[in-house]
Parts: structure tokens; sequence; C-alpha cells
């Protein structure tokens, strides 16, 4: 080492000694760590480490504490709005190979896991022993990530977000300490609430080791339908009227008409049109699920949906979430050499159709191609903004799209992101949302928790 | 004023300006305010300030900051831990006068309260409307006491504590800004958790002034039953069983023999027998009160049951409820001349006749009468431990007892309060719970929020 050597020469010719050749500088990894599924400008770090343990990851903070080296947190790399993008380089954290089931409790319909662990694993992994876990964004993300970003999914509606299904974490903080924070038990008056205050913080705060999860039994009955509509304003408007009913639906999803055709090309739901389109599912006894799709029928039928196609059997319906999950990928895959902007809106129920049809004006008013789907049942949705990476214009012109379409949410007591997280995305939003004063009182805990702001500096905090 | 004056006087002459006779010295007034319903050692504040609004609060914490003085935020006065004792005098803030529901919308079943709302008077005021809000601890308290204690009840176990029923907050913070925390929507992704913070910090991080609350439509059917049981065994097993299968009773609360025995006396209920009892509910359509409650009645026959006693009609299930609301002035009555500690423990379900048992015979060997109740869906139950206001030695006693009640609730994974809080009373077993890195992080938390410490100075931490 010369007498010119940064801090992260120090910090990664130190973590050598634990770490091996688990710690590398090898310029196609530090590239594959430079950002997410997001159209931030790719940073690369320093250098990428492979953690193994909450004892490395504790070794690791410990060094990088000391030297005033930034440390990103890196999952499967799914983020959408630049989470995982080292935008000040240093040490990105791979915590994906922290894959390990450490328990299952069938007793407590609990689990013990690491943040590596992704929801696809977890839940083939439990599939013999009648439980699942409900929280299903739509990637192949890590379960770290999900707790970083306070993630949900489809079927949030029914059974909440991350944030009402953890029950504890192991959390390691700026300095290598590590904690445990929450408690085994269904509810706890225990003092103040770590573990929701690690969840959507986003690698700002601590970084995530292992995540303790309430588990759901599989219902009894299941069954799944597709209404579609000739318009997008008879679609939200049923989504309105069942959730206003308090019909426990554990799934509601609304695809309009250009996602629609995406995912027909993509997917190949042949017996679809490209039409504003619910998708939904009803968990429940037979009898509970007979009466839920019941209640919906009846709603959607007055408000112009256009039939009721049942998809009962599994095969079906595997078909279709499959389909619902990968709408981002049938988005990009229906034109060539695009990124996407998402939005990630959601607003009171009562506000839905305003905000969607809103949001439908603006889309129409940009000449960009966009394509919206979303977990309405929570009054959350997603407009898909497409970006020609060849245009030079196109990125700019999507963020405007993108703050018109937030700006209207918020106005209508509504958040700018439901379950994507603020990232660097959605920052400039958050003084707008929270005032200054609540964003203040964020910040003097980050500095209480991370004074040398090493942990994902850049994110959350406009700087 | 004298040289002497101390900084105490400086705000009561102060905040005369804007609270006229509302901040007052009178000594019954203070005597009032020296502690809640708990065993704790009376304080008297120096003065009682009763605010009216956001902007009194503001102003009273102000001044209060710029003089280091404490201030106890003060509701209806039920706490059982010795949250309202003002054990550094100082200011006590009576909010009980702040009693406005501000908004409810059917639409998007919430509303906005002021902190002095009792849920007494939220659900009056929200019964024509078809809506209820389902947190009800035992006692007469208002909300601002039930968010600031993380407060649950007898239908947690279907609807979530409060934890799960908040929205969003308005704090007054230790120098008196004002912010708005969470959202108006279902979920939200927008940055760090301020509402469960505050949901818990016991009056230590700021004021709530404003909450804003989730609301449930009144169930289509409600159904009630009575299951009597020879031994403690049966009747634990019962709901470890019930619980297990995934049942989704709205309630599901036990009474031992020695509460049974005093409510029976206390509440008139002729038709039942001083035996342990499950006091259940069940919520849903006509068909799903049917299958729940037939499931149940399966299990608790199979346990031992000794019947399955019906009461459909709203009267029964009226003097039932109100009978478990009051268990805790039953069990006073049962004794004269006795106060009462309240063990709070909550275990993992499946450790729950472990925790039960064990704590029976604790009782037992201790010679000390303690009747118990409990919310046993939750893993949550409280030995009520009678201390007979003579006799010098029984207040040691009984906090000997308790001390071992919850010692082996922690030691089986549990928590020492489970809706609670800590206080005073639960204050030395926080670090045995958390460990003390996770303590640390909780003190710097409250060191950023509160550097001069004048928020409900002595709770949750020890000194």
């Amino acid at each position: 080492m010369t007498a010119e050597t940064r801090p992260v020469d120090h910090v990664i010719a130190q973590a050598r000694a634990f770490l091996g050749d688990r710690i590398t500088t090898n310029a196609a990894i530090r590239d594959q760590h430079s950002r997410g599924e997001d159209t931030t400008t790719p940073v690369q770090p320093d250098a990428v480490a492979f953690a193994e343990s909450t004892e490395e990851v504790s070794q690791l903070l410990a060094l990088c504490h000391r030297h005033g080296v930034p440390v990103t947190a890196f999952g499967a790399g799914t983020s959408l709005e630049g989470h995982v993008t080292p935008v000040r380089a240093g040490i990105t954290l791979d915590l994906s190979r922290m894959t390990t089931i450490l328990e299952v409790s069938q007793e407590d319909m609990d689990c013990l896991v690491e943040p590596g662990v992704t929801r696809h694993q977890l839940n083939d992994h439990l599939r013999d022993q009648g439980m699942f876990f409900p929280v299903d964004p739509g990637s192949h993300c890590t379960l770290g990530g999900m707790v970083a970003t306070r993630a949900s999914g489809t079927n949030a509606v029914r059974y909440g977000t991350i944030r009402e299904n953890v029950m504890g974490l192991e959390v390691v903080l700026a300095d290598g300490r590590v904690i445990n924070t929450g408690s085994r038990t269904r509810k706890a008056a225990n003092g103040y609430d770590l573990t929701r205050l690690i969840i959507g913080s986003e690698g700002t705060l601590g970084i995530v080791t292992k995540i303790r999860l309430r588990l759901q039994g599989i219902p009894e009955a299941t069954s799944a339908a597709v209404v579609q509509f000739n318009d997008l304003k008879g679609c939200v408007e049923s989504v309105i009227a069942v959730m206003q009913l308090g019909v426990p639906v554990a799934r509601i999803e609304l695809l309009d008409q250009a996602q629609m055709r995406a995912c027909i090309a993509y997917s190949k739901l042949e017996n679809l049109e490209p039409l504003p389109t619910l998708f939904l599912e009803f968990h429940g006894t037979e009898a509970g699920v007979r009466e839920q799709a019941e209640s919906v029928q009846a709603i959607t039928t007055e408000m112009g949906g256009l039939g009721f196609a049942w998809a009962a059997d599994l095969e079906t319906r595997n078909k279709l979430w499959t389909a619902r999950h990968n709408a981002y990928w049938a988005a990009l895959a229906s034109q060539a050499n695009s990124r996407a902007i998402t939005t990630d809106i959601c607003v009171p129920i009562s506000r839905l159709a305003e905000a969607l049809l809103g949001a439908q004006e603006d889309v129409d008013a940009s000449g960009l191609s966009c394509l919206t789907v979303g977990h309405v049942g929570d009054g959350n949705f997603h407009t898909l903004i497409l970006v020609d990476q060849d245009d030079p214009t196109a990125l700019d012109r999507a963020w405007a799209l993108d703050r018109k379409i937030v700006a209207r949410g918020l106005s209508l007591g509504g958040t700018c992101s439901g379950e994507h997280g603020v990232g660097i995305g959605k920052a400039e939003f958050l003084e707008t949302e929270h005032g200054p004063e609540a964003l203040a009182v964020m910040r003097s805990i980050k500095t209480a928790l991370d004074p040398k702001g090493i942990l994902n500096p850049g994110k959350i905090f406009r700087n």
C-alpha cells in the first residue's frame, strides 16, 4: 500500500482476513452490483463482500465504521428505486448467500430465516407443512430486501404487508454491534418498536441478518376468478365497492388495457382480451369462499363486468398469478430496448378512482408508453412508464410524468410509495409528504444510529 | 417571585398566559394526578395543566423544554404500571378534555380523534354508522393512553392491537414542534415508521394530540359462548388447539377459578360456576360464525369442556363481556382494602400451558390471593396479585411472585408485557428481555428526540 491508500483499501485488506476471496474488486462483479432493476445511473462499489454469517457482517461493519467507508446492502438486486446503487461507492455487502431457513415452527406458525432467503425458497420449503408466507412482491427478491423496503404484494389486502408479518429481527448496527428486536409473541408492549423502525429503513439504520416471520395456514379452500370490463372506470369502481362492503378478498388486482395486452403476449393468456381486468382470489372455508365470490360477482356485474371467469383448478390459478407476477417483465418485453420508471402511489380507497383515472389522463397527455397494474384493494397501483434507452429525452419526460402522478396521489391524501420504498427515486417527495419537521425527526434517528452516515448514504434523504 | 424561584414556577407563571386557570397547583387536583390504578408510590406533580388544543400542548412543551421541567401526560389515569406517576414532579399534562371526534369516514373506514376520546365514546359515536373500533382494554381508558402503552384487549386475537389499528398520529415533540406521522393509506413504504415508534413509547418521545384510527365494519353475525372446565389444563389446551387450527375467533378469554368466583359475585353471573372458563365470541357471516363455533365446540368437548352455553342475544352477550371487562374491579372487590399488582406476560401460543400452569404453581406456593384472566388467544394473561394495604410485607411478597412469573415467561420466549406497557413496574425486566445493546439503541433514540429528558422521565428505562 502506498501513502495514498484510501480508507476503503484498508477495509478491503483487513476484511480479507475473515472473508478471504469473498471480498472482491473484480470488475464484472462490481458491475453486477452497480444498480438494481431501475433507471438510476450505475455506480460501481469499490469492492463487493459476500457475507455468510452475522459475525462476518458485524466484523465488516465494525471495519467500515472505523474507516468511515460506505456500506450498501444487496440481496437479489431487484430494487426499483435505486436502493442498491452505491452512490458513494465503498463496500457493497451482498447477503444473497445467507440462505438458511433456520427454524420453522408449526406449533407457533412462525419461522426464522436468513436475509438471503427468497419468498419462493421459503414457500417451497413450507409447502408440505400446510403453511405459507403471504407477502409476495412481483420479483424473486430476498426477504432481507423485503424487510428493508417494507414490501408487500398481491396478498397484502388480506394478510398485511411485511410490516404486519415480521415478529422480530437480528440487526447489525453501523458500528458492528448486534441487536435482537421484537418478540416471538403475537403482541408486546415492551419498549420502543425497533422492529418496525428497521422495517422500511432501507439499509440506512442497520443490516438485517435474521428475520422471524409469522406464517399463515394454507386455507381450506382457494378460488380465483377474472373479470374484464369495457372501461377502466367500471373496473376501479368495482374495487372500491368490494372493499367498502368489507368482502375479505385475498387478492384483488387491476391490470389496465395496455398491461393486459403485454401480459397476454408474454404469458400466453389466450382466453383473455386486452381490456381493463380484475384478477381475484378468495381464501377461506368452502362456504366462505363461495359467499365472497358471490358478493364480488354481484358487484362487478352491476358495474359492467363482462362475465366472471373461474379459475378454480390449481393449474389455471398458477398460470394466472404467474402472469400477474411477471407483469413488470411483460411490460419491459412489450417495447424493445426499454427500461421502466414505476410509480407506486397509494391512496385512501375512496380516492382510488380519481387517482387512477387521473393518472390515465396524464399518461394519455404525455405521449409515453405506459402500463398500469395495481394492488387496488390497498389503494396502490403502479404506472410503468417505458423509457426507450436510445431516446435521450425519454428519461426526463418519464420523470416529469412520474412527478405529476405522484403529486396527484399526495393531493388525494396518499403516499408516494405504497411498497417499493423511497431509495433515490422517491426521496424528492418525502418532505412534501411528511413535512420538514417529521423529516428532521427521521434524520435525527439516522444520526443517532449511524453517526458517521456509512449505511446506504444518499437514500431516503436528499442531501 | 423570589430569587429562589424554581424552573417549574417560571413554567407555571408563563403558562397562565395561555392556559389561565387551566394550569393549577390545587392540592386535590395534584393528588388526583399522583398515580394511576397501580401500586406505585404516589408523587404529586408541581402543577396540573389541562390542555384543550395542539397549540396549547405545543406552547407548554416549548416552555418546559426551555426550563428543563418534566412533563408527564395523563389521560384517564388507568395505567397499571406507574406510567402517569410523575416521579420527578414537574407538570402533569392532562389531555382528558381533548375529546373531539374530528372526522369519521365511512368510505375509508377511518376516523381522526383527539387523545382524550375514550373507546366507549368513540364506539357510541360510531354505532349508527355500522362501524366499530375493536381495541378494548378492560378500562375506561383514553385512546391517547392506549396509543402510549401499545394497548390491546379481548378483540386483538382477531383485529390486532392498537399497533395495527393506528394509521397516523399528530405528535408534539419535546421542544414543542408538531409533526404528523404515517399516512391515510392502508400501507406505505415512505421512510421511517414514526407512527409505530411513538406507539408504545409511553409519553417519553412525544405527546400524541391527534390519532387516525382504522375502523371495522360491524360483522353481519355475532355469537358468543361460554365453556367451563373442571381443570385449568383442559381449558388452556383447548385454547392452544383452537389457535393452532386457525379458527378465526374474535375473542377467546380465559378466567381461572378464582377470577370466575369474583366475577360471579361482582357481575351476578348466576348461571356459571366458579370453574376455569372460556368466554368466546365469533364474528362473520351467519354461515361463517356457525362454522367457527362448531369447530371450537368440537375441540372443547374433546378437551373436557362441560357443555357449550350460547349467548346469542345481545343482552346476554353484553352482560358477559361487561363482566369480563370488569374482571379487574371484581378482583379488587373480592378482598377488602386491597390493591393489585398485575402480571402481563405474553408467550408463544405453544408455551401457553407451561406459562399458565407454571404461574398457578407459583401462586399456590406463594400463599397470596391471586386471580388469573387472559387474552389467551394471543398467549397473554394477567395474574392479579392482591395486596392487602394493611400488611406491610404484602407488596414485597407480591413483587417477588410477579418476578417469578415474568422470569418464566421470558424463559419461554415471551415478553414481560403483552399490553400494559413497561412504565416503572416492568422496567427492571427490559434488559433481560432485549439485551443491553438493544436497550442502548432505545436510549439513543430517546436522547435524539428528547435531549433534555423532560418527557415522562423514569419510565421504560431504569436510571
